[in-house]
């Protein structure tokens, strides 16, 4: 349950509903449900009501100083508790309101009513430590266990593992069935494939449920394994991995970003980005993951044609001849971006997001990807459908695939040059 | 209510319902919560029964052919309709289907009786036409409008143009009273100050409601004024306005990006970025924005020193006496920039992302921003607090609105060089 009018009104999407299911499904717990509610009493009250039927009820949001964060007051209600006041929480929270009146200047008085609100729980609950000045709390209750969490996503992600750790959560865990859960993820397969071989070997069940799952191109199946149904664990992923045996590129979790700086770091090696239509996205993703300065140089974004020719090198007859949006312009991207920041593997973006700049043989969506290293050189031809935002993204993506692949075929002893996928 | 059980158990943030959410507030209409349901014929069911009992009930995925898309079939059952098959729309189906199976080279014969269910519609449903296979429907029932929209984002937003223009929803929405809204958007404010200043004016109420939103440090209000209150949201928009009038940047919706394009568009002048922490996030922002090459020519992302010094010209004395993180390395990264892009205006980005990477003078979050023209020169230096994500994130907004304030501020026949913001 996730509480914000300002969830309601604007186009924010709600990242704390899709951290908490995604944790919860990691402990096998299934979530039933997520719902997004206000600062109205009256639904917040009937949310509550409804969500505490469940074993666990999860609750973002709502616990601030001001007389519109309700979800506590509610909680304690609903719950047919008391508030008392706890007063070690009341001193930490008055510590971490005095220190902030002081940075910013104001006098403390104001904050005295707040302080005696934020540190009033239901009889009974585990506090959780605060962010911020909120105070996450667990309580258990008869059938269900129910956990009040900050809204702010940094704020919730910092207090869920205490949440994780107290006694009320920690019972409930204890009752969930072991399970083993295997993670296959592929790319260049298509879902309806993957289904299909999931169907042909009999589908799931018998103690192994599957769930397939697609994001930006990528499809991860993941396997919820009884215990004694490992044998028809396996027969389910040499199924699923025949369905595509080239496009499997990874058990485990970790984004394809780290899985390509990781690679690079295992040879040595380091990476620049020569970008496009992208505009800089594929920089960003790769610096999403701490640490990326080991492997990660940096990028040049030639987004006009002159910093193509300027920057990257791009001759003025490849732009004239093949236009920006070709394999040739892709491929000397690549090695411009390569030579000019000193990198030893460089990879290329150059396409059409839209929605203008087509024409009769260059639809929307058309993008060119070159990866090169050395000796190797890997170049793709691929036409995305979707929206300007979604082609940018799978370009991305896309790219970052392609480098993986050239980090794993190449041993850069290899005198090859392949330029393959194109038509 | 969407539906989508991937949305339950991956990591997946939603994007339908905020789409719809802001499009209802837009339309003056109240969006009471959003629902995430899983395939779970009973859970969707019980949910359906809920949504019925709103005025409007939108319903997003579970559109497609196979057994598991159950929306239209318990739609017609929840709303006691029989369900028809529609022969036009089964013949549009089969058309998309048979062009489909071609492209991808299968035999049609499979797709049959996927074509048969999605052109299977609740009696008296209007429908919106098709995105992919999938049919938009809207219904008109006794004290409520259904309209049931395709799950990917791409699809659903394609067809609600034609949702909004079915009878049903026209009937609803011609009861929505009439009402003006006015935004205000600023940055630089707190949302204490801007809530602060609202309570001191009387607050809302007396025919102008008022909702505040933060978002990456921007605040948005925005004033929904019943017919006759003018007056009093005049009073209450120079009372916002008063709460920091240097720091109101927008009277609309546009993104700070699109924005600053804007400015540098009206002004004739071309943009380039240094990046080093947000590692192309600026540039990404940037070319977010349909025709943004105009006026973009690109970006180096230079998140090793070598690239600092090699493609930007940075002094090696600049990096050992004040290093990467500073104003002084700011400032020769933007005008690095506007030297190698050859751009009218670049700015720059340089700061500690963390988690590591941080000092005892050089905390994370601290981040130097400099925008510079031909003739003025604008420096930040800001201390944020969050994860790696966030300040990110920040860092990219901030230095936008820097660049932002140099376009408004600058004749550029001004010859003052002006570093300010610094501590």
């Amino acid at each position: 349950m996730v509480t914000g009018s300002e969830l309601l009104r604007a186009e924010i999407a709600d990242e704390n509903g899709p951290f908490l299911a995604r944790e919860l499904a990691r402990l096998g717990v299934l979530c039933r449900r997520i719902i997004v509610v206000g600062d109205d009493p009256e639904l917040l009250e009937a949310a509550l009501k409804d969500g505490l039927e469940a074993d666990l009820c999860l609750i973002s949001g709502g616990l601030g100083p001001t007389h519109d964060d309700r979800t506590i007051e509610l909680l304690a209600k609903v719950a047919g508790r008391q508030l008392v006041v706890d007063s070690e929480l009341e001193r930490a929270i008055d510590l971490v309101g005095r220190r902030y009146a002081r940075n910013v200047g104001t006098a403390y008085h104001a904050y005295d009513e707040g302080v005696r609100k934020q540190a009033s729980i239901p009889e009974g609950a585990h506090v959780l430590g605060l962010a911020g000045t909120a105070p996450g709390v667990a309580l258990g209750l008869d059938g269900c266990v129910a956990v009040a969490l900050p809204g702010p996503p940094y704020e919730l992600q910092k207090l869920w593992p205490a949440a994780l750790e107290s006694a009320p959560l920690r019972g409930l865990l204890a009752r969930v069935p072991p399970f083993e859960q295997r993670t296959l993820r592929f790319y260049g397969l298509s879902e309806s494939m993957l289904a299909a071989a999931l169907q042909e070997a009999g589908g799931d069940g018998n103690g192994v449920a599957v769930t397939i799952c697609a994001r930006d191109r990528e499809l991860q199946a993941e396997l919820f394994v009884d215990p004694g149904a490992e044998a028809r664990a396996d027969e389910l992923v040499a199924a699923l991995t025949a369905a595509g045996p080239d496009t499997l590129f990874a058990r485990d979790e970790r984004p394809i970003e780290q899985i390509v700086l990781g690679l690079a770091r295992e040879r040595g090696l380091t990476l620049a980005t020569a970008e496009s239509c992208t505009g800089g996205l594929v920089g960003a993703r790769l610096t999403e993951v701490p640490g990326a300065s080991e492997v990660f140089l940096g990028a040049i974004v030639a987004y006009a044609n002159e910093i193509k020719q300027t920057l990257l090198g791009v001759a003025s007859e490849t732009l004239g001849r093949y236009g920006a949006v070709s394999a040739e312009c892709a491929l000397e991207m690549a090695r411009g971006a390569r030579r000019a920041l000193a990198a030893d593997v460089a990879l290329s973006v150059t396409g059409i997001a839209g929605p203008d700049g087509s024409s009769a043989d260059k639809p929307v969506g058309l993008v060119f990807l070159c990866a090169t290293g050395e000796t190797e050189t890997l170049g793709q031809e691929i036409r995305f459908s979707g929206d300007r935002d979604q082609i940018r993204r799978y370009a991305t993506v896309a790219a970052l695939h392609l480098t993986r692949r050239l980090l794993e075929s190449s041993d850069f002893e290899s005198k090859t040059l392949a330029l393959s996928g194109r038509r």
